[in-house]
């Protein structure tokens, strides 16, 4: 059940289609969220569909579950976060369930223990669900490989790298919007370099069929092109937003600008990769803007467009609990099966 | 819904009129409350009843209603503060609503871009209510201004200007012991000027028609008296609580006392501003004795006092969970027929 | 109902027996719990088989009940823990408790009013169940002298002197795998005068009337004898370990170790101190290694021993679980038939 690989080798696996099978068990259910990697179309479908259902009209009374009665979820925070883990506790409250909240606070050096220690205790205490942010690479795999067979782990931030149930709930968002993702254009906008959310989405885009996907960035941000096959990685956002269904701005950390090559400051930056109502101009007529939040009004976003009728950022924010609260029915299900 | 007002006005508005309306639907209903100002006797009354019936014996289970149920409160803390949370907290929880509690730190110069980030985030979650404390003026209105047609703002406590929920707990706890407002002698001592304690009490007594309203501080910390008009200014405490039936003592930030002209330290301050048992031979002979808390004992008042028979101290904090479950009670009913 | 106790007076208090008796209502029944000494053989007992009723095999649904509902519990920690809480939140929200989580912070110097203040408004806010933990010896006994009839204290770890729940919890998962307490020598290695754990597992192995105990730590980590009257004091841990039935393993704070005398380094305390699968061979063939948690997995015990199945340490935190909601249950029903 655990202990098959010590702390000293913790985070260094880099076998991925270990990650990929990991996430269902054995009979090929959903058990762990690490990655978009490995979901099927028809497995999207069927979480997206899933979500439609915990939608409710603002204003109205949100849709309730018992779905989880006597489950418990850990929120366990080795990264500070309001809005996700906001998100992922009404989520898991809505849908009936007991939810822990951790912020675990430690040192880079004692943290492979530090998380073995939370892990082992959290799980004798018969959490069953565990949303795991943190800022290392390979943490969530690396704790789905040690939990036990009766609990689920679900990526909730990882580093650079993904940023799944957010990949979810663009998907969603586009969706409802758009309909068939076939004849898409999809334009993201950033920092696609360090950025999970652009990972995630695409991902999940490639496997929906998206009909082109355009990566805009400027060139010391641009992502290594072995990480997105089948993008195209763009330089020119007038080029880049030209047509496009979908524009999605990325948050900016403010330290990069004015440290890397080409950005010399924030002026600089919103003049060549801010999106605005006068940009989204070359989009398609009916276009949508999207951007994960939190945001740098003025920087990477021009403030009115990101309140205008053309955003659909606060709409992303909403599908974001109908979406996780989707994902914990699926894994409470396989948990329920086991 | 939103966008009406831009992050660079935040908090300048300063049209109290405004204000006062913007808490009521357009049929009339209490949508928000950010200030005792424009609720009038009947309101308060129907409040203060409402609140009566969410009160029981110590020791008895808690009065409970399932009338928030499906409702999500969060409390939305920009200041620090432990009772007060979980005055509302436990409100929130005992009226069946799903309850946030959100500690929000952020840079001055960030403020109102964190403030709008947040609260688009959370209303999108389908929060109904925001419970607000912030430690600037202007904050819970500018809210109310921006959020949609479908949520609340509860004033916790705003800068030095107001916090309506303490004016109508402590209005609960005086009607409780003493009846008619008419014919009382209110005596507030301490640092009326940086009170907004004392602000919403005065609010709520004046529109309850209180007899006679005394305010008694330091020079140095005397209101400006066209925010108290029909209060008697007054610096001697002797005079003040004489024939008073309700003294209230003020919390003083230790800070203030040697830094300020006539309170050179702790001792003096006591001698000449402490309510103590002493002091009260003064008063009516049942009159009683008030501190919102969290008391510095032996500087604003005596602390055997405290202790006393004539302290209804505890007796505030038990109301004050009453009188927000009644508030929650109203504004979610109001929120149900929008 | 208070003041009593005057806040100079605070923590002074070496009165043991009243401690004791402080702990049982006029019918002989438990109210607070503060420490084991007091608790006889058939009390513990009681407590312990109705533990066991809130054991559930791992991925089964956990057990809950209703038998605090209505009731409200407040986790007051004045010492920063993330197991021990999380423990007492998830039993007594599977008791049907609503919880008030509270980190106070607060300076030694003001220590006793903020505790004295906390207090008096929690308990106006009709919190049933205070649990507290602090670092300062004494805190527990004088909340308890100080709340009202309606209200029970449960001590979560106080200072070096006492961890009743951990005492239990201890014995729930040495009987569930040893049975009868007659015939077991029970080994406890490590930092045993700074160890409330040690003490509180003692206090109840004595009760129980535990077969031998045996303390065994560096002369500079050695406890007081008095403290441990029926033990064996022991500095050698192959002598310590032999034969025994049960070996725990203690925390030692990293700090210590280089500052004693006789413990120059991490490895010489591993060397003589460590409890080690090659040290086991000496102990009885079907023994068990418990440790109370966090684990400095290589310090006091060896990493792959913690994760063999010689080890209950995981069980110990599921037993803690049980045994919370079992004292939660027993104290409840006390306050009831006040």
């Amino acid at each position: 059940m655990r202990g098959a690989m010590s702390v000293t080798e913790l985070f260094k696996s880099e076998n991925t289609a270990d990650e990929i099978e990991l996430q269902f068990d054995a009979s090929g259910r959903l058990k762990h969220l690490l990655t978009l990697r490995g979901l099927d179309r028809s497995l999207i479908t069927e979480l997206l569909d899933r979500s439609e259902k915990f939608l409710s009209p603002m204003g109205q009374p949100v849709v309730r579950s018992t779905a989880l009665q006597g489950r418990t979820v850990a929120n366990l925070f080795f990264e500070p976060s309001t809005r996700t883990r906001a998100s992922f506790d009404l989520a898991a409250r809505r849908m009936g369930a007991d939810v822990l909240n951790l912020d675990v606070k430690t040192s880079a050096r004692k943290k492979g223990e530090s998380i073995l220690d939370t892990l082992y205790t959290l799980q004798a205490m018969q959490v069953d669900i565990f949303v795991i942010r943190d800022a290392s690479a390979g943490v969530p795999a690396y704790i789905a490989r040690l939990v036990g067979p009766h609990a689920s782990i679900l990526n909730a931030g990882e580093s650079d790298v993904s940023h799944p149930t957010q990949g979810l709930l663009d998907l969603l968002t586009i969706r409802r919007h758009k309909g068939d993702f076939g004849e898409l254009v999809v334009a993201i906008v950033g920092d696609i370099a360090h950025s999970r959310v652009a990972r995630s989405a695409a991902e999940g885009l490639k496997t929906m069929g998206v009909g082109e996907l355009r990566l805009i960035s400027p060139e010391a941000l641009a992502p290594d092109p072995d990480a997105f096959p089948s993008a195209r990685i763009m330089h020119n956002l007038d080029d880049g937003i030209r047509g496009a269904d979908v524009v999605m701005a990325l948050r900016i950390q403010r330290e990069r600008i004015g440290s890397l090559d080409g950005i010399p400051g924030i002026d600089e930056y919103y003049k060549n990769f801010g999106v605005s109502s006068a940009r989204m101009q070359n989009a398609a007529p009916d276009a949508i803007v999207m951007h994960p939040g939190p945001m740098n009004r003025g920087i990477e976003i021009e403030s009115s467009l990101a309140d205008s009728s053309q955003s659909v950022i606060t709409e992303q924010v909403t599908n974001g609990v109908a979406v996780r609260m989707a994902l914990l029915a699926t894994v409470a299900k396989t948990l329920g099966s086991q």
